[in-house]
């Protein structure tokens, strides 16, 4: 494999001395780059572009042509699996993700099977290699899955939901077919995120986007422990280097430590919590990414830069922080904007570090 | 004044004994209830309940005779204040609250003026009176409003928002205008639950339904800080009994000891945190009312007061528990559902209790 050129961000995750703090935004290849939107113009729709490996990485690669970024993210759905499982996933015009077959009760549950990567999700892997290869060395690569409980809420409630009722409900009524299903997904990440690896990506990072939904017990047992689970199963190396793994939790900001014991490497935070709390928390255990309200792109680029210094001096000097937002940037932000984020961590981040 | 017959909620909201714990529901007048939606076909709409207050009074009172509910909530809409303020609140099917006219410039925020509770809402002061009256010193009865930061999301955008884009701009581009709508508020608030109390509210609830959207520091400076001011300035004490103030802050688990230094009496928990360990960080300054998942109450009764009891025990045995869901009841639960809920609360509690 060809050497990696920037490093910043595989070492920031190992809480290694850095030059200044690396950057990526979580969705960086969306909707509100114009040739982002060219590009699904031209392939038809978010799905086309998902399953064609080509069409794939060149928007993964668009937001870096454009930004001084230090990593590139795989460009996929967090909702490959289910579908992959036969759920048949569609998406309607303003309504989010869809399944045809949403996974009901102990029966539907009983007849998923775990997928096999390389075969169910050839086109997933596909898009790494390709990404990887177009990369060549220039950052590292993230792979990514979402958690099983996240992907749990989508296959029973068969969609985006604002209370997951149905999935509450099979967890507290039926909690013996919420774990059957949950460990079919832990087994099924695992697999995933492992062929991505040895595929090529040199990080993964798991978005479980819906275990901040969950009371303080219910996180631990339906979300939680299925993610230890898959910290434990995953490649630990690979082409010679550690594959560090980003634990992020939507409105997980008061469960840092129980997500720490997991054994990830790095945890992702949301904006409500403060970074230099969860480092003082924390910090001896994991590198943090984050924590940048996404909201602020909409501000004045002075008030943008502000912000930035003010979670780099909230951090403090050291090691272990990857700056992000702290969720995805969103359709209406404008690019201009995100490269003044980009831009604002490198220039005020040196002052934090000594090292090269 | 009725001599109070039941007054466990004002007693474990001070932190003194009682024999149970005393519990009630966020939104316990509602549309789960089929004599509430009766009253409210009856009367046309939400706000024609709302401004009459007879009906006001009606439905109120509808689960307390239903269930042995510790506590009364006056019967009302968290955006009385902006639609006194002219900006013309209404609601759509579906779309929850609107303003015909929404504030979006310092010029806007300038024409303000500061609300007199008994001249534009003498509906919400009639309606205290006669609950009040009409309970008879069954159980006390809660006023409650808004924080500032809640409205002003609301009266920004114009409604109900996802991602409180406009807020958040008018925060972060022009702090200045966003103050002086959050002082104007903050001043409204005070006059509104002030002369709630004096028509006859024997405690207060501040619901900051979005101060969890806001970052750490910003919800310091843009919701904190005004609720602070309200606890400063309601009235300690009325008709020789202290009048408690509880803040409701939903996502604020990771900010309780801020919460607790505004004065307040007790903070709302949302299901996300832990009672237990909320209870170790801030028990000896302020009660604790909360937390069960609302959606627990779509599982089976058992699996309801399975709940009930784990959340008493992670308390623990003693004073300054106030029972409640974590959020509002939701229309489609089974109102039997809600009984059991009710009951496992007084009769699993008081194993925890010495008192009496």
């Amino acid at each position: 494999m060809t050497e990696l050129k920037n490093d910043r961000f595989l070492r920031a995750l190992q809480r290694q001395p850095v030059d200044v703090t690396p950057v990526w935004m979580m969705r960086q290849a969306g909707r509100y780059l114009p040739e982002y939107r060219a590009s699904r113009a031209v392939a038809g729709d978010f799905m086309a572009l998902c399953t064609n490996p080509e069409k794939a990485c060149e928007v993964t690669l668009q937001p870096l042509e454009r930004y001084p970024l230090d990593a590139a993210i795989l460009f996929s759905d967090i909702l490959t699996i289910p579908d992959a499982m036969g759920l048949g996933l569609y998406f309607e015009a303003g309504e989010g993700p869809r399944f045809r077959k949403p996974v009901q009760d102990a029966k539907a549950v009983e007849a998923l099977e775990i997928i096999k990567p390389e075969q169910d999700l050839t086109y997933v892997m596909d898009a790494v290699r390709t990404i990887r290869h177009e990369l060549n060395g220039r950052v590292p690569l993230i792979g990514f899955s979402g958690s099983p409980w996240t992907l749990a809420t989508y296959m029973v409630e068969g969609g985006s939901s604002k209370d997951f009722r149905r999935t509450k409900q099979m967890a507290y009524n039926q909690p013996e077919v919420m774990h059957m299903l949950l460990e079919k997904l832990a087994q099924s990440v695992v697999a995933y995120l492992n062929a991505q690896i040895l595929a090529g990506a040199q990080a993964v990072q798991i978005f479980d986007t819906w275990g901040g939904a969950l009371s303080h017990a219910a996180y631990q047992e339906f979300s939680l422990d299925y993610m230890r689970k898959i910290v434990d199963g995953l490649i630990k190396s690979n082409d010679g280097r550690d594959v560090p793994v980003i634990l992020f939790t939507k409105g997980g900001g008061q469960w840092l430590e129980l997500m720490a014991d997991t054994g990830a490497t790095c945890l992702g935070l949301d904006w409500t919590t403060d970074i230099g709390a969860a480092r003082a928390r924390v910090g001896n255990q994991v590198a943090l990414q984050g924590n940048m309200d996404p909201t602020i792109l909409y501000a004045k680029p002075e008030r943008i830069r502000q912000e930035v210094k003010s979670i780099l001096s909230r951090f403090g000097p050291g090691n272990g922080h990857v700056f992000n937002l702290g969720h995805g940037i969103t359709p209406e932000v404008d690019p201009a904007h995100a490269g003044v984020f980009i831009e604002a961590v490198h220039e005020f981040s040196a002052e934090f570090h000594d090292a090269q």
